[in-house]
């Protein structure tokens, strides 16, 4: 008679809202909210070098994103109102933003870096990243400014360009600095979370994966792309599309689509 | 009888003007010149917020240096006078600027923030560094914009800071990323560069040290002090010192006495 063996099913996927009910940290909480209210999991990277332009196509998107991925320091033209202009926009429609400085110094620096100089990316970013290379005093750094202020904070488990060392046991210890740091680490930039070894314990972190684009490709500097269903069967919650958006011929309807593509990702998952 | 053992010394090191002779980038070539003209491996990380604060005290301190380390996105103002301020006091007192902004980007978007932004640091630095965990792409981003303008790129193998992740293999990576790039990377930030198994083949590549202080300890968010002659008998080329300089009541000497120190050290180890 052969025994008989129960296979252990995967733990199920949980929903937007059941990651909401478990977040930690205030930031998190939003953006699962802002995702469940708006039927999007579309995070835009506007990379775009002329802040008017900028400006202008967050205002098209706006209704399609969860959350504008930022890179202050392409833009042309920065000072208090251009700032201004951003956090209503965020309010207008209903997003947060996550500025992608990718923090990777000391402590003491990255102190400065989050809160002072030209930019101040404290006063109007929901969300930071920061990579663990110089060890866990980044994220104390990073801490002292942001966790009062209700900020977040990703870190860099992994890369979607070619030959990235986050990989591994690199991947392994961002789990562990996560881990140590509940109240402000909110989750991580990944590609294929479901594949780690070693996950968190903490199932309401949140994994956005970046380099999404419904056509397969590289840019010839590195960048590998993947899609949203295939990110989303991975384990990503929050899909970054940059170029896909930006450089498509209408980026409003491309952004629709992508919503649309990613959300309806996620519900074949559940 | 006992065999003869022929013991073999290891391979002793090259001065900087030996070093300056082997070097294949201009921005290199430069530096060891200046070293040697000014009897100094002195670099001072000018790490204060205020503008006008950190070009007064570059210009007290301008004598002793060889490189002025920068982090530009921590300064109260900036604009193209300031840029140019900083440029003039370099060519007054003969430093290179080494702006410590560590790139940790895909290649693309690297391209848009070293050349791009309201800091075009590629235009007023010489040198800038780069972590290597998006892969070798970040590499031939920042090359397309600097190489042209002979620039040189340090890619950080090692840090100051406790629990760094840059050592092992991931040195080992950075090594490797180099000697690929022999007309660009022009060396490494680096810490026991003597320890490493694995070096370049490239004896002109330069390392450069943070973290230096005359007095040893730390500062509560992970960075690790070393002294002068212990980073020297390392294998480091250059001594990085912050608050050893900004923060002592009198930098100007102090920068006086740090140059002595690291001139010494150096001297004794030929």
């Amino acid at each position: 008679v052969k025994p008989k063996v129960e296979t252990q099913a995967a733990p199920k996927r949980l929903s937007y809202e059941e990651k909401a009910a478990l977040a930690k940290n205030e930031a998190l909480k939003r953006l699962y909210n802002t995702m469940v209210a708006k039927k999007s999991n579309l995070s835009v990277a506007m990379d775009v070098n002329s802040t008017e332009k900028m400006l202008a196509l967050v205002d098209e998107i706006g209704p399609h994103i969860c959350c504008l991925k930022t890179h202050v320091d392409v833009l042309d033209v920065w000072n208090d109102g251009v700032a201004k202009s951003l956090t209503d926009l965020a309010e207008k429609h209903n997003f947060l933003i996550f500025e992608d400085r990718k923090f990777a110094d000391i402590g003491n620096t990255v102190v400065s870096q989050y809160s002072g100089g030209v930019y101040k990316i404290s006063e109007w970013s929901d969300i930071v990243n920061a990579h663990i290379v110089p060890g866990p005093g980044i994220v104390d750094g990073l801490k002292q400014v942001g966790l009062g202020q209700n900020k977040g904070l990703l870190l860099l488990a992994e890369m979607s360009s070619a030959g990235t060392m986050a990989k591994g046991s690199y991947t392994e210890e961002t789990v562990r600095v996560a881990d140590e740091n509940p109240d402000f680490v909110i989750g991580f930039i990944s590609v294929n979370p479901n594949s780690w070894t070693k996950k968190s314990k903490d199932r309401s972190l949140v994994h956005m994966t970046p380099g999404i684009k419904l056509q397969k490709g590289g840019d010839g500097l590195g960048q590998q792309y993947n899609d949203p269903k295939s990110a989303i069967a991975r384990g990503s919650d929050v899909l970054i599309v940059g170029r896909g958006v930006y450089k498509a011929e209408d980026p409003k309807s491309s952004a629709a689509e992508y919503q649309k593509a990613g959300w309806e990702a996620y519900l074949s998952e559940l």
